[in-house]
């Protein structure tokens, strides 16, 4: 199997290291730790249902992700997590595909075995991995579409976009954006462009239904554009039966529950700003940022490597070594917010290692 | 949305005939109506697996399928369905790929979407839609892989491959065989390939979990082949965490479970027995024979869409109608063989249709 590189693999660390899988805390994955209530009941529901083929057509799973972000669900593709949405587009888009480095490495990949020529434009570390608009305006003429994770993966913050939207429409060029983590961010109705969906046709937005909703076992995504033409020949490619039946059912409920979706909202409010003082108290290191679930780190003097085996050896606690996003290097770690208790764990023990 | 032709869309059905969809009797999918013992349980188990990340390299279910079929588990590639595998597969054979028709529309849609040359061989009426070695013999020199469904979709019978395969390897062609029915079968091991796998680099066998597992909205498939090379390739294209944490918990518990196996097998041997005598006690129509889980009928003087439209609205009953299958004309039915009752259902309705 080959090695793609991304948050580590529990169950593989755990053999390495000779722990027991279970006990591991594992900040390398960025997912909610709260489920909606009654999950129990309503994937029994699911069970009922895939005991038939999923409805080929999808209809009220677009049905419900159109009713929970108000568009209309012929602007929805759903997918087998936001991934399939990323691998599809790169079958029907132009030749020439920017991508803003450092960023999720499943864009170059995807890009790079369809064929695309993949134009890396650069985050800088000095403006703290922000959008500059002077540097995509100057390099206009170099590519067909733009790919955009907002808020970024790996640094998590969220950026407007809606200038640099336009600027792009005035071009002829397609922005693609992926907001798989914009539903933890506090101003999501600045950050997001679903509201522009219907009135600009160079736009494309993925997002993950699962990271937000904290099961990324399920595996459900989804595109939404108004741009027919792609619409069009994304389903010509598309696999068919490629959302599970739990998925399908799932969507009833998860994207209804609104008290659910608030309290998940504050909840990441409230802890980013705990785990934003609680880190920068730590000398030696710099946090970047962030508005999702999250955090870039800086090590001024210490190996992320390092750094991740000392905390797994001495506290059974996994981040990510983020040294293999392009455009980082080996002293950056990426960790998520997870529970407070888990939190407050992983922040006494970077006390210890790295000194406060 | 495309309509890619498959079994009928129940929702849609329903909808267009004004019918509620919980009443009609689906004889278009072919999916086992039993499940194994404590699926809830075990469905509920997944719903914790299904908190994190599935294991990007599936070991655990890697190594379930390895062991019931009792080869290694490096051979096993699964995927979300049996189709993440056809269309993975023809990213990495040669350019031309033969099919004998009537089969499985994804063969083809999967072979053209990524640019491969079809070259059609047919199998004949007069000869029930049997292999007929000669004639893949004959045309050796115009392909470089070639698909076989064994047992074939829509006639359903199983045949031994032995000496095609040898022959294949001779002349260094890639055998292709879709196993997806093949549980169904009575004499499974005469038919199987699983057994030629470590022996030969010429074959790679496609197979679902669940068709036979009674789970299709699962989404469980996986190939096999000890070829390290197409192995390596398919892993070059291949998209991460395709496989729900739902297949990947299951997988423990439904290759084990040799009682609901050995039941659903025996089941199946005595009701195609039954299907087939009382369908052919009906006039005015063909049924062929089969050794798994659907029969394919031939109307004499009958349109598919006449048949298929009447028992839906005297009866709820929904059939395939086979006639877009390549190779097969406007005559042409397929029913799957359901519980005894729903089969006695559609036998009956069958006979007041078509006379007996």
């Amino acid at each position: 199997m080959k090695d793609l590189g991304h948050g580590a693999n529990v169950e593989q660390i755990a053999k390495t290291y000779n722990i027991d899988p279970k006990e591991i805390i594992d900040f390398s994955s960025n997912v909610n730790p709260e489920v909606i209530k009654d999950l129990d009941k309503y994937i029994l529901e699911g069970l009922k249902e895939s005991r038939s083929y999923p409805d080929i057509n999808y209809t009220n799973l677009r049905k419900n992700i159109g009713d929970y972000l108000n568009i209309k669900s012929e602007y929805i593709i759903p997918g087998n997590g936001a991934t399939e949405l990323i691998y599809l587009l790169m079958k029907v888009i132009g030749k020439r595909l920017a991508i803003l480095n450092p960023t999720f490495s499943e864009y170059r990949r995807s890009a790079k075995l369809n064929g695309l020529e993949v134009i890396d434009l650069n985050l800088n570390e000095e403006n703290q991995f922000l959008i500059d608009i002077d540097v995509i305006k100057n390099n206009l003429d170099k590519f067909d579409s733009l790919f955009i994770c907002n808020p970024n993966n790996p640094n998590g913050k969220a950026q407007e976009l809606n200038e640099l939207l336009n600027i792009l429409k005035q071009n002829n060029k397609l922005l693609i954006v992926d907001e798989t983590f914009m539903e933890f961010a506090g101003n999501e109705e600045n950050y997001s462009l679903v509201k522009n969906i219907k009135n600009y046709d160079n736009l494309f937005i993925i997002k993950a239904a699962t990271k937000f909703f904290g099961m990324p076992g399920l595996r459900l995504g989804y595109g939404i554009t108004s741009n027919k033409d792609i619409i069009n020949k994304i389903y010509h490619y598309k696999e068919p039966w490629t959302i599970n039946a739990f998925a399908d059912t799932l969507s009833k409920y998860i994207f209804k529950d609104k008290e659910y979706i608030e309290n998940s909202k504050s909840y990441y409010i409230q802890e980013r700003e705990y785990m934003l003082k609680e880190l920068r108290s730590i000398e030696n290191i710099s946090v970047y940022d962030t508005d999702t679930n999250f955090l870039l780190i800086k090590l001024n003097n210490r190996r992320a490597n390092e750094i991740k085996v000392e905390l797994l050896r001495r506290s059974k606690i996994l981040i990510r070594d983020a040294s293999n996003f392009i455009g980082l290097d080996d002293r950056y770690i990426r960790v998520a917010i997870k529970s407070h208790d888990d939190n407050k764990t992983l922040i006494e023990n970077m006390k210890n290692l790295l000194g406060d």
